[in-house]
């Protein structure tokens, strides 16, 4: 028997250093909302004040996104406290993992405190192991661990072909955040 | 000048063999649709009766997203009955992108009939080029062709690495579709 054993709840990994990583996450979200699932996504590098459009979004549906973080935080210079935020979010996701409250959490931006050494990928696959049998998890992120996509279902790259800033133009609300 | 004159609208392609392509495009609806942006969504190749998770998901909010195939056809042994189905959908299409009543159209599976020889690329070039300069274009589906590639502003390509299918498990309702 695979890992799986009778599991079909997916691990679902959308990485790479393209656009639509986390806009896709958001997507399966307002698909499941459609289908009546109980949805949950959680911002890992988002600051708590964000107002983004998906925020915006998901106050008007009743939908649970979390913003956990304090913002793109590699340039601090305190690694310790980075880290002590890192397992506090992290503490967060788990207790969201084994709630049963959820059919899918999204863990958004989740590949950089395990990329920044802040969490270990030790603890993440632990928490996955051990989730409700019917929970799908969704994971966004660039650069992947290796681990986390030989334990994922589902691992897609989102590969940039070409990108407007090359031309000129800035992210828009609405259409980028 | 650029082609794009003064124009800051976007062109977007969400290509490749990964999954993600049409679930980014419902994740940037839903986050244009936060932000209070007139938004619709075309799809070429969903069969008008579909009911998936997003079509009940924007039936909830309200938006407009509108089957307009008869399903996956590329089996279908009436090469004339294809080319008339698309150019009836490229004609709603059409309508749409000039209405002017629309921050964001999604395009969606628009490359089949592309691909298919269904469609003439410069008619959709040149749709694109004569729309409203505030309108933002999402299209997705496989094997964009290199001249949409040229013609867009942000181009990601969605990369299978690793599939469910392959582990014998179906797709499941709220997670693919």
């Amino acid at each position: 028997m695979s890992k799986r054993g009778k599991r079909t709840a997916l691990v679902i990994v959308n990485t790479g250093n393209g656009k639509g990583k986390t806009t896709a996450a958001l997507g399966l979200l307002l698909r499941a909302w459609g289908r009546g699932m109980r949805v949950c996504m959680l911002q890992f590098m988002k600051a708590t004040t964000g107002n983004y459009g998906e925020n915006r979004a998901a106050k008007k549906l009743g939908i649970e996104l979390v913003p956990l973080g304090k913002g793109f935080t590699w340039l601090s210079k305190d690694i310790e406290e980075d880290i002590a935020m890192a397992q506090h979010c992290w503490s967060i996701a788990k207790e969201k993992l084994n709630s049963g409250d959820y059919d899918v959490v999204i863990l958004d931006e989740l590949t950089y405190p395990l990329t920044y050494g802040w969490l270990p990928i030790d603890e993440v696959l632990d928490a996955l192991r051990e989730r409700p049998p019917d929970l799908h998890v969704v994971i966004t992120g660039r650069d992947a661990p290796q681990e986390l996509i030989e334990f994922a279902d589902l691992v897609t790259e989102m590969k940039e072909i070409k990108h407007p800033y090359e031309g000129g133009v800035k992210a828009q609300p609405g259409i980028e955040f």
